[in-house]
């Protein structure tokens, strides 16, 4: 490709809505553009990454086994009403009437479809296993869209579904996507760790996030140099010695002190002059309609994915706790007749659990239930009653291994760019996907499903890629592999080698652009830096004359002066290594 | 691919709903199921299929010079509301509401998109010409899906649009588009042709329609053997001779006839045994809100675009006309104070035109604006006034080629496959799209839009190329080039000699199939036939010890013996020679 023949306009500034840095960037570069709040145009360079991550996902894929299908966009409601998530999916499902009065969605997912497909078409148990995935645009009306290609509405998936009928063939299954995402992940030359996720309400008990791990992510993560142990901190598990207060402990006398407009732990603790272990956070949830308050010592964060697995054997409580979340304003001012941000335990009518760090703590400071107000020297027991101490906190930097009991994980942010996840029969059930197994007795499928966010990996490449000048991107995802900047495009001899040595890379199998505009060296060098091209070969009227081209890559290093005979045959070599 | 493994559940019986070849034979040999009416997932078969479909479109548009891009399915209605579309549009435009109350549309097409794209992102003429296109997911509510792929809601579309600053240049484009749909229709092996059509109202005045001939096509499509003109019937130009009635011609006097229930042109001559030339037949149009009638010979029909045109200079109507549509029953009741069948233009009230054809005729049969009631000695000038005469009606086989006067042309009909469009600056005026040229003075620019039906592609082959046994075709989008098949597949030598062919030709690189599947030999070949792979090698365990194996074509011929020895090196010719 040539770049006078190339749509690619790039923009001096960032867009005004763009926090993130593959948001600025792949806007500046001329990848993509929006058409309205997280729907975007892709330009041709964003295409042809897009394109070139589609392919190793779908290489990866076929060589695990799974065949390539196309599911619809528009999904019928009544698909959706037979699994029951009509009724419980939220907003983000996009919903419509056609022209007859019909009732569709735009599908976010597809294991209605799927399941509605094979239940119709596998009739034996001698077709499983089967793997089925698309590549396929998804839309899911987020309530905020933002960072650009990160958290769209529009975008595009690479979603699979196993069905077996034994939970060993299921798993079976399970890990032999596990090991394509592996692959894919690795061969787009990511930093990245597979975590052991959260499972959620869907059923199944296994379940991985692959993450590409960049300061910008939204996920936390923790991992155990020790074992190797890594896992969504939701899911993480932690090895905590249970500590009780000294058996000699002295409880003061509780004191209210006023804190005037203090509601955060770091507004408290700098009006206070304390650490955050001195104090004790009180968050008010509601489970399906039931008001708990879940206690946890300052330094520490509420994970409601345990707290929710703990309400299972709570009195009053239960099992079947659907929804748990945070109380809004209104219920936290009618409990603790205060505004949010001076809730406590003393005095609150509503069941307690606290986390284990809570338990050893004495002469504590807690929300006082009133405007401005804190107390101090509260001392459960005493000042109020614990329903029940248990690990409900968030793993974080420092903490010991769950798994090996023995390393201190660190934490780290990542982007989920893969999923993978153990269904078991929740769908088939639903559906009544159900075959005869070897013995004639009838049995629901087991399925797994299996995602990876294709548009969104562009942007986590850019997040873990880029420096001021632009972005700087692997190989195997970047628009081209090479760009060939004749820097005085004017004169003949430059303008000639630049086709020459562009020919050449081509006929070597090379995707190089040549950049044969009449324009400044300087903009050249700026628009392929912005681009994020790996390896730049500028080709400079005196270095032409000594018989010589310019090669830098990216990624970083020194410019190398390379022979003009010797320059294809280089960076053939060099681009080969690096897909 | 071995077919163990392959998901492709084929199915004896037609589907109910499956009126055409196309749509009994792709759900029967496992490419496609319904998920909703008009809606369809691609099984790995048929997105085999699709995928090389999408390939050489991909390979020619890219040979053309046009850049991929990919635009979004869901779109603002802001931008269909600057184009003046939002309203024009019917309701195959299907709108829906996002979370936040926003008016969205599923895409039907681009054309605003694009042209919202360029005019930010095209800023000089010195970046012109451009011709951008996507592979892309579509929807159009249409009122009656039907024949499976060939008239679907959700499809996939090649769209491509150019932009130019001159006539010359938009023109330009335009050929370089028409010449890579020639390419791309060569090579995947259709009887086609381009025809000539209608350009409605959208402004421009060049289209060709790109049409696959087949019995089973919905378009009707004229071509001259002589010059090679080739036209959609409601576009072809024909050659007229204008004939007056005989100077001495003697008239009848009108006489009532009683025709109990014959309202249909075929009924009528059957009942009163004359020829449909001998009719006059009368058709009530509404032309924004205004009726008129208008007559055609009985062996004719009568062309709305030709009649839309004439209005525009017939006193009563004008240039403005924007919808021409057949008066519903109701309408015909009220004017004609019959039921539908006996309008005639005796007595009637409203502007009559007449086709020329209509103009010698000598005591026509007409409807009586009576039931069960026709008149018969009916001579216009005496018994009714004609406005105007003119050329309304269809071309069909037999006329005179309006193109070289010479030819008579030949009727066929067309499944359109694509579609070239000289927009000219329809959109880029309603858009403010505008550029200034060499000379500083500001243009809006010159566009064109160019569709090919991807997912129709599939259904066209199979309508061209099928028999009794299922489908028959082309290798370029065949899903495999060939299948080979162990007849035998429980002997050990049958099943080695398989594995090994297939083997040999995928290393030779050849998309093979082997049947693997523990089945007998009649349902291998039943399936293979079904599927319409273009070359099937069977593997006999008799054949085996004499050295040799079968292959057969799929498109016909005898079985041929050929040495194990050469098989691959004679398959492997076939299939480039076909590719």
């Amino acid at each position: 490709m040539r770049s006078s023949q190339l749509f690619s306009p790039t923009r001096k500034e960032d867009p005004a809505d763009a926090e993130v840095a593959s948001h600025q960037l792949l806007i500046r570069a001329g990848y993509i553009r929006m058409v309205s709040r997280g729907i975007y145009t892709f330009l041709p360079l964003g295409w042809r990454s897009v394109r070139k991550i589609e392919q190793i996902v779908r290489e990866e894929m076929d060589r695990a086994g799974a065949q390539e299908i196309r599911m619809p966009g528009v999904q019928p409601a009544e698909l959706w009403q037979e699994s029951g998530r009509w009724e419980k999916y939220g907003v983000e499902l996009l919903r419509f009437h056609d022209r007859k009065g019909g009732e569709f969605a735009l599908g976010p997912t597809h294991e209605e479809v799927v399941t509605d497909l094979v239940r119709h078409d596998i009739t034996s148990y001698k077709q499983l296993p089967v793997t089925l995935y698309q590549m396929q645009t998804k839309f899911r009306d987020e309530a905020r869209p933002r960072f650009g290609l990160m958290r769209g509405r529009e975008f595009i998936m690479k979603d699979a579904y196993s069905f077996d009928l034994s939970v060993e063939g299921a798993l079976k299954s399970y890990d032999m996507m596990y090991e394509a995402y592996t692959r894919i992940f690795d061969r787009m030359g990511f930093n990245w760790r597979a975590v052991e996720a959260d499972t959620g309400n869907i059923g199944g008990d296994r379940s991985h996030e692959f993450q590409v791990l960049a300061e910008t992510g939204e996920d936390r993560i923790v991992s155990c140099p020790s074992c190797g142990y890594a896992a969504n901190v939701e899911k993480a598990e932690i090895t905590l010695d249970v500590t009780e207060r000294a058996a000699d402990a002295v409880f003061s006398d509780v004191e209210e002190i006023a804190t005037p407009g203090a509601k955060t732990i770091d507004e408290i603790t700098s009006f206070l002059g304390v650490g955050p272990e001195a104090l004790i956070k009180t968050l008010i949830f509601v489970a399906d309609g039931e008001p708990l308050a879940v206690l946890v010592r300052g330094d520490y964060e509420v994970n409601e994915v345990k707290v929710k697995a703990l309400l299972a054997d709570l009195e009053g409580f239960g099992a079947g706790v659907k929804v748990l979340e945070l109380a809004d304003d209104a219920l936290v001012g009618k409990l603790t007749k205060a505004p949010v941000g001076f809730a406590g335990p003393v005095g609150l009518s509503i069941p307690i659990v606290a986390d284990l760090s809570v338990q050893p703590m004495v002469d504590a400071i807690v929300g006082a239930n009133k405007k401005d107000a804190h107390l101090k020297g509260v001392n459960h027991g005493r000042d109020f009653q614990v329903a029940r101490f248990a690990d409900v906190r968030m793993a974080q930097s420092g903490d010991r291994c769950g798994r090996c009991e023995d390393g201190i994980l660190e934490e780290m942010r990542g982007i989920e760019v893969g999923h993978v996840f153990y269904l078991g029969t929740t769908y088939s059930e639903a559906m009544g996907a159900t075959l005869q197994d070897e013995t004639g007795q009838l049995k629901p499928m087991e399925m797994g499903c299996y995602g990876i966010g294709i548009t969104r990996i562009l942007a986590a490449a850019v997040e873990q890629g880029h420096d001021d000048d632009g972005m700087i991107l692997p190989t195997p995802i970047a628009p081209f592999e090479v760009v060939v900047l004749p820097l005085q495009q004017r004169k003949e001899a430059v303008a000639e080698a630049g086709e020459s040595i562009y020919s050449a890379l081509k006929a070597a199998g090379i995707d190089a652009l040549l950049d044969d505009r009449d324009a400044r060296a300087g903009h050249k060098f700026k628009d392929a830096d912005l681009m994020g091209i790996p390896l730049r070969v500028a080709i400079g009227a005196r270095g032409l004359e000594e018989g010589h081209v310019e090669l830098k890559a990216r990624a970083g290093g020194e410019v190398e002066l390379i022979s003009v005979d010797d320059i294809v045959a280089h960076v053939t070599a060099l681009v080969e290594a690096a897909r």
